[in-house]
C-alpha cells in the first residue's frame, strides 16, 4: 500500500511561508515580523507527536531543528532560543523554533497567544527569508 | 580543568519532585495534579540551549525525551504531548515533556502562566511517582 501523500495542513499554509525542503523537514518561516520564528514540518502523513516518527526520523528532525537554531542564532542574535512541540490546535506535527529575544512582544512569556501576529512588510519578507535561507544552507555544509 | 559541578536550579527544585536520574538527564514530576507533567533537566552545568549540548548529547536529550513520552502515554493517556524547550525564566536547560487531554486546565494552549499550580496531595504523588517510574524502567528496557 503507498504511504500517504504529506499535505501541509491550512492553519500553517495560512501563517507561514515556505522556505525550504530539508531531507525531512518542510521548513516554514512564520509570517510574523514579531519574531524570527521557524516552523519544521516533517513531511509524513498522519504523525501528531515527535515519538510517532520512526527513531531515526525522530533524530532527523532534532539534526535539523539544529541547522534551524544555528542559522537563526547568526541571523537574529538571540537571547534564548524556543523549541516547542505543541500541536494542540494543528495536529500535524510541527516543531517551532522562535529567536527570543528581552524585551520582545511576548518576554518572558511563551510567544503562543499573545497579541495580534505582524505580518511582514514584502521587502523585509524576502530579505529575512534569503538571510535564513543562506544560513541554513551554511549550517548544512558546517 | 575539572567540569563544573551540575546543581538543579532552584526554581526547578521548588516546582518539582526528582524522579530518576537517566544518563543525561535528571527527570522531574512537575508538582501540579492538573497535568501530568515530566521534565528532563541534562545534568551538565552551563547548558541553557538544546543545541549548546555536543551532538551525541543532543540526540540521548531526545531518546530520554521518547522514554518519558512513552511512559505518560501508558500512565495519562493523553490526547496529545508537548514536548518544548523554553527557558525565558529559567535559563538551565530543560525539557517539558507535559500529558495533555482536552479539556484540561489550559486546553488548547500551552499549559505555562495559567492558573495556579495544584500540588499532589501525598498519597496522590507517590502513587503517581511509582506508576511513572515503573513505565520509564520498561520504556528503557524496551
Amino acid at each position: 500500500m503507498a504511504a500517504a501523500p504529506f499535505e501541509l495542513h491550512p492553519q500553517l499554509r495560512a501563517d507561514a511561508h515556505a522556505l525550504v525542503d530539508l531531507d525531512l523537514s518542510r521548513v516554514l518561516l512564520m509570517d510574523d515580523a514579531r519574531y524570527a520564528w521557524l516552523i519544521l514540518v516533517p513531511m509524513r502523513a498522519g504523525m501528531s507527536d515527535w515519538i510517532d516518527l520512526p527513531h531515526a526520523g525522530q533524530h532527523r528532525l532534532l539534526d535539523e531543528i539544529e541547522l534551524c537554531s544555528r542559522a537563526l542564532r547568526i541571523v537574529a542574535r538571540p537571547d534564548k532560543l524556543n523549541v516547542a512541540a505543541l500541536g494542540n490546535l494543528v495536529p500535524q506535527l510541527h516543531v517551532h523554533v522562535v529567536a527570543r529575544h528581552v524585551g520582545d512582544a511576548a518576554w518572558p512569556k511563551p510567544v503562543w497567544g499573545i497579541g495580534e501576529r505582524a505580518p511582514y512588510p514584502a521587502d523585509t519578507l524576502a530579505a529575512r527569508k534569503a538571510q535564513l535561507l543562506a544560513q541554513i544552507e551554511i549550517a548544512r555544509r558546517g
